[in-house]
């Protein structure tokens, strides 16, 4: 590749840094510019990251021919309609998780990527971890068998510290709380590692946090393939990330200190995957390779712009994670009566 | 203590073998007399643990004034009849779990303590395995704050290798399959750190075992407090041991490799039990002072005879371990949606 792909973020919080920080420990991609509503956050931007520019609206950022693509970190709810007016201004786009607050929305911007063909990729990073790579291809290669069991947590102490300044604490802002927020990677990950999930039974409450949203959340999945699997997520209690998979042959055990999620070039450091196969009275660590999961997302994404890379988590990925969510708190309202996928998929309703 | 205390066991299988180890490693009880309808189990247990004489007749065994109480490990169907003709003849009742293979006969149980105003102990014994207990005694003394979400998991590989010629084959011996033999410890452990279960949703399936009975059940427990816990047991996987408990302060993981269950007096070196506080980037592990649950529960049963110590675990907690099970299966009878405890726990049964 002769030239850089010319990025630029939409929103400038603490994540637009942790993006950008990945994005140029390589060097396929530059910054090209920058957009926030406070003058104050853009100029601090620039000069964090060396960035030559920046736009002062939204219009000026997506009339700028120097910027292919945009990395969107704003708010949930506002996901819809920058990605809208974005694809329909010939930029690319890259949005952080969820694809959007509501699974309505995401139907409206599978809509918007129908329509104008363009790129699109949602940040599912999750799944390229060493550890989420390396079960997805012991399954794929039958060493662990038959799987019947997949078990997840997500939690962090997010819910305990929210407060009323912030959009994640508001049901219409981010309904689902915990679960949209962090219950959504393992809704990828575990479709990622088993296939499409059939209907979803799930409960959740809001228990310590004092927001609108719930800070603690149960859900059983059954996938199409017959197995069940399981998402635990708290906002409530110090960090948990592990996934775990029993086969007829095999269990694997993947655990990742979440206080180092940030650096995701360093997460794998602090992950563990272990093995423990049919009979065996001792588990085996399996060695993971470290990837970088921002790193590597954010270059697919550039080099797809290009035509030179596939975009693995895309809207339908991004649309099956979301009504993993949808599905998950439409079972809650009736009290774990589980809620089936594929209609929601094609934003028909349950009536209640 | 001047005497021992003279027990014998009903039903010598290999489980009565393992309780005959734990009896015998302390000096409080002896083993008087034995029962099984096989000449050949009788004479063999007899000679194996020093058993002085065998009955070769229940009647036989229960008009023995030698013996004082009596150890059941015969399959889950026949629990109810032997409990209540032993505590009918004046013996004290140490039974394995689960009390009764239905909440039915557990309730008929129930109605016979009352009547004979009998010792019943039943083999919830995990509890006492000592990072059960250093769990309970951190939540009790609020070293973890407000506990939101408990996970466990109780899974072997049993499912698959069950014939028609064992009772745990079928779905009227054992209904439940991995959730009554694996899932009622969980039920008992979780009730005994967090108190009473509101409710269960649940789905049960039959997915790898040639059996009758479920080999993959997950299960979501409202508890009274209002926290959310998560039983998941599967039968066609290597074993897995595992608790976890959250907590607005600090999370608990407490993981036992499985495959050293049976020795219980060495079951504790082969656990962890860690603690992870909130805002710290390590985790510390906890000291856990050496246990054996078996040899515990049984003297504590032992000494309850002579009115020298109280039954920890006898009919209500079992009828409550019991109807989480029930509770379950209900539960996935109806696709998910949650089962209330309290009614069963009276023996009202929900409408299908």
């Amino acid at each position: 590749m002769t030239e850089k792909v010319r990025l630029a973020p939409i929103g400038l919080g603490r994540w637009s840094r942790v993006l950008a920080r990945g994005a140029l420990r390589g060097d396929v991609i530059e910054l090209a510019s920058c957009f926030s509503r406070s003058q104050e956050k853009r100029t601090a931007f620039q000069e964090e990251f060396g960035v030559p520019k920046s736009a002062a609206t939204l219009d000026e950022l997506l009339a700028d021919d120097d910027v292919e693509g945009v990395l969107i970190t704003t708010p949930n709810d506002t996901h819809r309609d920058l990605i809208v007016a974005s694809l329909e201004s010939g930029k690319a786009v890259y949005t952080d998780k969820p694809i959007t607050h509501t699974l309505e929305q995401a139907i409206d911007v599978r809509a918007a990527v129908e329509r104008t063909d363009g790129v699109l990729a949602v940040g599912h990073s999750a799944r390229r971890l060493s550890g989420c790579r390396t079960m997805k291809r012991w399954i794929d290669d039958g060493l662990l068998g038959d799987v019947s069991l997949v078990e997840a947590n997500f939690s962090n102490e997010r819910g305990l510290e929210l407060t009323p300044e912030t959009w994640r604490w508001y049901a219409d802002k981010s309904p689902g709380g915990t679960f949209i927020q962090l219950g959504v990677h393992h809704a990828d990950n575990l479709q990622y590692l088993l296939g499409p999930v059939r209907q979803v039974s799930a409960h959740a409450r809001r228990l310590y946090t004092k927001s609108e949203v719930p800070d603690a959340v149960m859900a059983v999945l059954e996938f199409e393939s017959g197995a069940l699997g399981y998402i635990g997520c708290g906002w409530a209690s110090p960090g948990i990330y592990q996934i775990r998979v029993q086969g007829t042959t095999a269990n694997l055990m993947y655990d990742l200190d979440f206080t180092h999620w940030d650096e995701s070039h360093e997460a794998d450091r602090w992950s563990t995957l272990v093995s423990q196969g049919y009979g065996d009275m001792t588990r085996k660590p399996v060695e993971l390779a470290p990837t970088d999961m921002f790193r590597e997302q954010l270059e697919e994404f550039a080099l797809a712009i290009r035509g030179e890379a596939h975009i693995e988590v895309g809207i339908d990925e991004a649309i099956h994670a979301l009504a993993i969510v949808r599905a998950a708190l439409e079972s809650s309202a009736r009290n774990g009566q589980a809620v089936a996928v594929a209609p929601l998929l094609e934003g028909v309703w349950p009536t209640r």
